[in-house]
């Protein structure tokens, strides 16, 4: 039986709510009121409806359901904040969620304020006793959601910042870390045979991750670290981004015809590459790993040297190989590096943490697929065609939010979040 | 020869800049500071940006060419607040002026400052002497351009705020006005003959109202007062948004395709209409002008009741003989209602201030049209095609910005001005 | 009293009739059948289509009303032939025109046939009386609406053969016409004054040319001839195209845009500028007018050379007074050109014939406009809005269709009708 | 080791060359000569496009490769008839393919003949010796790639007679097969285990049905036969367009944004149902099986059983479990229903034949997928991403073109091809 990695260890769920949405402020403190209203594209939402969506998941799923003399702060803000969920009654436009300037950002925090003391109460209801699991699922499923947002605030803000003109930093970049490790990459054998893949411990996973189930892997090799900047560089200068051959047919249409030739927030500046990055512009580093990479430009990168992506299962038994445990000492959300940092030794495997690495695997349920029951049925299943599976956690995401099981998805055009490339062959 | 009507008189240029520098701050000041973000249509500009595209004018068109030492407070503020001039280099799409979380409202507001002071500084430099023509033209047009941005700001900010769901008031709305003159209405006759249009005073004038010209107009007659809401009610009971007789082919698929059934900012509410007004949602009342309403409505309108829409020439040759002076009484910028108010009495004909209104002529230039030199060539000329003229004034007009010879003109689908009807025939 | 033109005589209603039905076959012969079917853009109709819908507009508007027991060929092709007459029943989107390809041409011509035979036996039960008058206008709309017809036949045919990237010849080039009179121009003085414009004979007229009415027209000037494409090549080469100042806003972003650089058909072969024709391609002949140029292009190149494009009424004044019938001699559907030819002698001045004039007159309804009753109300009065008036007829006009007072008109982006200038100041 | 089923015997390569290249004929020779020529939606190509497209498939991949002197008909043709191949040269838009009248029907029938003459000559060369093995793989190439357009043929097709509101018949229907077999359907189970996919025979495959590779299946069940109409039916009565739980987030917006409320070509008239088929209108046969459905509409009706679609592994493991040889007997293109017919008895399993099945498998390559080299590398692999697996070939397939490991592929929204049905659990 393959055993688990040793998870994070969590404090109690009181503590951690509170942790959790603290982190969520936190996020934000260094913008100035306007940048929590705009959407520049469909996928980034304004910083001020993260805030109050993950509130309102809080107030919709759980005190308005458990709590009976709940008394909501204002119910016409169900229709800003729902997301997407059908059975949730009807919602303003995902398109138009910049146009919305009220409820303003003094609403959304009174409005995070009223559902945290309520929440909170509610929490301390069971203290002196367990917390029914179906409850304690629902409030898990809760914060879990907000670490999601808590990601995607912060490359949203990114994306806000990195698309304005003026190039403003999000704060100050700390300083870089050791200088990264140059060495050559080697390539990691795993053997032919079954391997069981999917969450089985006994923590919190997402439907998605179940259920565990064999494989047949044929025999393989992955790399045992990212791309890098400076490999990225050889094939934009190799005219990679011009020849089809390296390319699917909807990956060559769209970087033609959004006249895409290097990875996003890359800019020339006076004849050399320069990078937005939430500290500002900065040259590129050869050494850092490539990000804000699209499915598109890592499968034509892989093929342009004669390699392919790992499948997710390759993906998992190799991570399950190589790591005993969540690697506190990568970079996380919690690193407050806000960008992927250099390699440290031949044993960094930059497998968790830094950037969400592309597989060659379509987002499908696996076998015996549980679907959640009900409104949060809706929270997986319902978007798995169209989008490939990536794998092991980035710079923005929470450390207590990963897992080497964990299914991260997105369609295959998309560069806003830190997503990177890991060869195999 | 025939006599202009006598203008508003206006105070000294320090004490117009001042006043009308401050006016654009006042209009703000309702306002929360996400309000002054975002743009949800293309035609709309975020109000931080009218505030910067304003000031941009000034220091563009004034103090980079006259102050031989002054110091752009940041030159890369051209990019955001050029609007279209071509010929002053790049700017930002117009359609992602509400994208710019940067420069923030603080920045624009320290921008304001930077400019005023040395404007005011300039124009004392020509204390005890006479400022040269062409310069005190520089200014003025500055002056009037920003007056032409106070009603913009004042009609985005309804679109802002009248779009939003939870249709927040601008300010609490005045206390209506006296009971309005509810009489019949009355078509005043003018006699065929031989008239003159444009501009022949000796004050301040846009070059699309020049050349002064004869027109020959056949006898018509003109309605005494603007075509009511309680009127346009009529048209909609009677089925008129569905009757394509009274429809202009280009007018009947852009209600289709968009749904159109009322003017713009109406909405039914148990069983009857409202409509958002500056000060909130309001029961329609049936005595107020109808306004919001796009040239389609207003031309469909006036073929269902068997009439027409005037001309320009029409309009003007009238206004003429029913006004010997700008009416202060009646409803302008200044007046602080936000909104056209009902019909005093007999004799208040509703053609300066209350709503722009549409004419049945096409916004092209008058023969001898003298296009300005320059950039400033730019200003009026170049939008001369299909779009109609419309004449008037509104309620968001500032008084002294308005004339009988002021050639208003927008495409013929525009609703979010206030924009009413007058019958011809 | 302003005279009309003396009109071109006309034969009987049944001959006419005959005539003008064959004269739609004619201008189809050379077509192979695929040429019958498509529709490469929305502006061009199938030939297919158009054989169809002209036929339709006899059985529907005359047979299926005035002959009591009259059997229709096949009721079902109403919902293909019938163009935008909304009170004539549904129809197939404009747009979908090119994918019918039933009913097949065959059918199509049984269905002229048909009608035909019945057309005719209905002329025929008038013969020894007088048709009443509202039924000969019936006929006679149906006449000329066939004409016009023929005009789109011919620029649709060349549309669909002239973006093929065979370019293949409608038929043999005619030889070219003597060679042309390429003297100076020189512009022809109008007096001040008031002037009448209208129809105002007995013949036959559309409504959009009524009624007669008096405009006042300022002195001005207007050019003896044509636009040459020899002119034209000196505006393009002077970088016309890529100088905004001399552009419309609209037009500025309309050639931006579709990357626009010459008029339609222009293609550059080997460094020399050639044009497709209906003959083939050809090199540019620098003595021919200019054709297939917008409203946009038209009023940039008089702009560029210092004057503008005159009014309608101001074309129609100075075709009064250089014409005194009709010129047979000209260049018309007839001739078998199909394309503009050069200018002969001092004393043509190309105003009748040859190409479509743009006018700096938006396309409005004339002071007490009778609209027509019923659905042929539908004809012309609700194209009134967003376009601009073409005088004078082309190449492609049957000579029997053309009057002084024609209004044609079109959006300012259409090219691929037979358009070109005549200058004004 | 896992046989594969025994293949289709065929011909001698010129006698498959002869009947192939007829085939083609045969499939259009019902039709009008208009309607070779349209394009009505982006997917569907004119007729007469695909039988120059394999034409030239034919003439550029061989006969201007292994011809010394062969003369082209027409070089200007490549430009019209490359698909998609970017090493090939510049091609027309796509989307412009129903634009091209010319070449005209009986020109690209003339190039067939002039392809076929040389080819069929290039073939004789090799009389009395054996062709070289990579020889012999292209010209098999070109005919299987004939053969796929054959399909595309009659769903194109299909297409543009089934949209036409005269909704014409293709050809005469040919009598409905005995009654169809209607006793309950049976889930066939297979046990959990490793088994061994993909192509293993020794005749030819395409490169994406590489390589033969391992794989691990959990014990499921896989039905004995089609979906049926009535089955579905019963789908669309219990509201199962309307219910967003049972489709994915994309497929929801699809029908919503399409008004989807049942399979292509259903119409309801006078409150029946009834399917455009080839043969005309004919009320919906509940006892044959569903088709023209989407993935979209499959998943949904799968997930509304309790069900799924069975992967492509779960497909072709039951396949080779229940089918020793290919069906002659089953519904094929040569069959000449050009309908899916209904189950005849409770051993026709309906696998092979009848209608393409939706997989839950995204189109993928296998494990040491051979992409072909050179032009033809362009054929099958640039096309692996967000699409999904079909198998089991249709009543539109050529019999000698279908294999058990055959992998068809289209996106999900696509429904005009003959897709159907398969559930699994």
């Amino acid at each position: 039986m393959t055993i688990q990695l040793q998870e994070i260890t969590k404090p109690d769920l009181l503590t951690q709510y509170r942790q959790i949405r603290q982190q969520s402020l936190d996020i934000c403190a260094p913008l100035e009121p306007e940048d929590y209203v705009v959407q520049p594209i469909m996928d980034v939402s304004p910083p001020k409806w993260h805030l109050g969506h993950v509130t309102w998941f809080f107030e919709n799923f759980i005190l308005a359901e458990q709590v009976p003399d709940y008394r909501h702060f204002n119910k016409s803000l169900n229709y800003y904040f729902n997301s997407y969920y059908e059975s949730q009654g009807p919602r303003i436009l995902r398109s138009n969620r910049g146009n919305m300037t009220r409820p303003a950002l003094e609403v959304v925090l009174e409005y995070r304020r009223h559902v945290d003391e309520h929440l909170e109460q509610w929490i301390r209801t069971f203290e002196g006793r367990e917390m029914p699991p179906e409850l304690e699922q629902l409030l898990v499923i809760g914060l879990q959601h907000e670490q999601q947002h808590q990601e995607l605030l912060l490359t949203d803000i990114k994306y806000i910042l990195g698309t304005n003109p003026l190039h403003p930093a999000y704060r100050p970049q700390p300083e870089r870390n050791a200088p990264g490790y140059a060495a050559d990459t080697r390539f990691i054998p795993v053997e032919e045979g079954i391997y069981e893949i999917g969450y089985q411990g006994d923590g919190f996973c997402w439907d998605n991750e179940l259920s565990v189930h064999k494989v047949y892997l044929h025999a393989y090799e992955i790399q045992d670290r990212l791309v890098t900047n400076g490999e990225f560089l050889e094939f934009i200068e190799a005219g990679g981004y011009d020849q089809f051959e390296y390319w699917l047919s909807e990956g060559w249409e769209w970087a033609k015809q959004l006249d895409v030739k290097a990875p996003l927030y890359w800019f020339q500046q006076d004849g050399t590459w320069h990078q937005y990055t939430l500290g500002g512009m900065q040259p590129i580093d050869p050494d850092l790993p490539v990000t804000h990479v699209s499915y598109f430009e890592a499968d034509a990168y892989a093929r342009w040297r004669g390699m392919r992506l790992p499948t997710e299962a390759e993906w998992e038994v190799a991570c399950r190989q190589l790591y005993t445990q969540i690697p506190r000492e990568s970079n996380w959300l919690e690193s407050g590096q806000g960008h992927p940092t250099a390699r440290k030794d031949a044993n960094d495997y930059q497998m968790l943490g830094q950037v969400w690495e592309w597989t060659g695997s379509a987002y499908l349920p696996y076998p015996n697929y549980p679907r959640l029951k009900g409104a949060l049925g809706e929270y997986n299943g319902k978007f798995m065609v169209n989008q490939m599976v990536l794998r092991g956690g980035s710079c923005a995401t929470p450390i207590s939010h990963i897992r080497p099981t964990y299914r991260n998805f997105f369609q295959t055009d998309k560069r806003w979040q830190f997503t990177g490339i890991r060869l195999a062959r």
